[in-house]
């Protein structure tokens, strides 16, 4: 029996998290959850699975969220400190960190001082923050687990070889839904078009930037860290059908590769049951049904933004920081209908075109990097509109 | 430094061996050869490996083989007894065993019994006799690692997954030459068309062996024995690109695969190194360049020797020795244009209709049930010319 801990509860991965601990009940006690604002969600949740702790997002929330659920014996409290103590909590043994963005990061960080095994989904945590956590997780024996389907695959091939006999690792991207929409016609591509997401079914921010691609350069930054791999070991395939997630070539031309169904539950599953495995519930992958897995080369004129992730993958210090800041903000302006589609690339590259490297030692020097690019970028829209 | 021993050194597998172990001169020393009749070859092999011993397969060959390797300093000694010293010869660290067919049996057995890292191509020794081989390997702690393509990817997918994890492992068929003939054309398919395999560059008897599918089912025999699964655990796909030779189901849901460019030397050279990695000369697979890889369910009424192979796999005891030794035969008498390719099927058939399945114990009763079913083949074959 582990007791599990979810950063990120109302969100996407936490609810797949919450229906993975539902079926494997006999091995999971959810113990601990960190919500945004939905509050009727969260309450289901605590009904149902009643953990000892909840945060929510906002004070005024939590307040409204203790009244509303009267009598049942749990603790409620809220704000970044809250999602910390989630993260941090004393009976916890793993931790889901799922919020999304930079918003996770210092929950991540609690949660691995505290020496929890993290499972994470959280991605920006690792790409802006990545040498931090590694050393904090080693410091503190925490161990972390991708939730990533990309990076989970990659963790399965490459357990038990050697990291020397590694020559390339490969992260697949479907394509997201305009893989195949003529190039003079991605300016005119609607908010709902881009959250139309021919495989996958996630939150808004990570559709966009599966859209944009943005999410495969965030990745290849997190794969470094997670796997202590060089820059230029990392490639990027296109897929659509996602069925294969990663690729690992061997220095002997042997390639290992992780498969599945595309369904989260499946590498969230793995990560809270590692190092054991525990029975699926989905139906198996028939791969005689599926007929054909196809790969394509990147075409980098039809996802611009790759390549300023593969520069800030390759030149590192503050650039991820601000790569990630520039991308969040400008996702949100497109989300809100500020900008159009292809204006993302341009709004992010000029921010970045602006942004001065600086190192980065710790966390407040990625928070400062974070608020300055964010105010930048804030500027940049203003002059624009 | 590792020192090599090979059974069958002037066949593809050999030649093959030969070839990574030039290229890996650092890591290896060839000191045993076993040879067919061959002469010039092996005299070219000796002439630039330097074994301190050599074996043909006839005396006369080998008295011969004697004077023209003049005073080079080499054993030659000849018949099953000298491949059994081969096998066993006491400076071997490792015996690649790629004799063809049940000829093989013996000389691996020696070598198992004599605590070898055995690498093994010689896939009818499993298939006859895996129960013996794995007790073997264990009372004399020798290790066996596969080198057949499907075999070693499985080997590499498994290595540090706990077997009660693993749900099913497919093992993929190109389909051979003849996938997409017609099947009433089927009949009329010569030696030639039929040695003319799409993928693979390999010895007579298996390329008609893939042209039948019965080399996939002889597989699925040798994977049983040599991973330890349940017959019902076990799949064929086909998968004509030949990049994707194994696939293994975790009962989470979460498929591992093996890939590489189809060629031989990856497979072999893995099992010289294991557990280590070296360099490959190859040029690494782009599946951006590839494109597609498909799979197809097997059509049996295509491939009819398949139902055979199912029944032995799931059967046992004599029957994989039954339907091993009516194959050989079938293959023989199609090489040498005495049937036509669908008459494989038929005769073989017709033979393990006859065939009373019996228990096998020991080396005597396999190579017993192996004398009379290709007697009854032969006299199947008179009975039919």
């Amino acid at each position: 029996m582990k007791n599990i801990a979810i950063l990120g509860s109302t969100g996407t991965i936490g609810r797949n998290t919450l229906d993975v601990v539902r079926r494997l009940n006999q091995s999971f006690r959810v113990v601990a959850l960190a919500a945004g604002s939905n509050r009727r969600l969260l309450e289901e949740q605590v009904r149902t699975f009643r953990p000892a702790i909840v945060s929510l997002e906002r004070k005024e929330d939590a307040v409204e969220f203790r009244n509303r659920i009267g009598n049942v014996p749990v603790r409620v409290t809220w704000g970044l400190e809250g999602a910390e103590e989630i993260g941090s909590f004393r009976d916890a043994d793993v931790v889901v960190s799922a919020i999304t963005g930079i918003s996770g990061l210092r929950p991540t960080l609690a949660a691995v001082r505290a020496g929890k095994t993290v499972a994470l989904a959280n991605k920006e945590s690792m790409v802006v923050a990545g040498p931090i956590l590694r050393q904090e997780a080693r410091l503190n024996r925490s161990r972390i687990i991708p939730v990533d389907s990309e990076h989970s695959g990659v963790f399965q091939c490459l357990a038990k070889e050697r990291r020397r006999d590694v020559r390339t690792v490969t992260l697949t991207a479907s394509g997201g839904p305009f893989f195949r929409t003529p190039k003079n016609k991605l300016n005119t591509r609607t908010v709902a078009e881009a959250l139309a997401h021919p495989r996958w079914k996630m939150g808004k921010k990570v559709t966009i930037d599966s859209a944009t691609l943005m999410n495969k350069g965030l990745e290849l930054i997190e794969a470094r860290w997670l796997f202590n791999l060089d820059p230029d070991q990392l490639r990027i395939l296109i897929h659509p059908q996602s069925i294969v997630h990663a690729l690992v070539e061997m220095r002997d031309g042997s390639v290992l590769g992780q498969l599945s169904p595309t369904d989260m539950r499946i590498p969230i599953q793995y990560a809270l049951t590692y190092p054991e495995r525990k029975e699926a519930v989905l139906p198996p992958l028939d791969l005689g049904e599926v007929r054909a897995l196809e790969f394509f080369p990147v075409d980098e004129t039809r996802y611009p933004l790759i390549r300023l992730a593969y520069q800030a993958l390759a030149e590192g210090d503050s650039l991820p920081v601000a790569l990630n800041a520039a991308n969040e903000a400008a996702v949100a302006a497109f989300l809100a209908g500020k900008i159009g589609f292809t204006e993302i690339h341009g709004t992010i590259r000029k921010v970045m075109d602006g942004h001065r490297k600086t190192k980065v030692h710790a966390l407040g020097d990625i928070l400062e990097v974070d608020r300055e690019t964010k105010e930048q970028m804030f500027q940049t829209l203003q002059q624009r509109y």
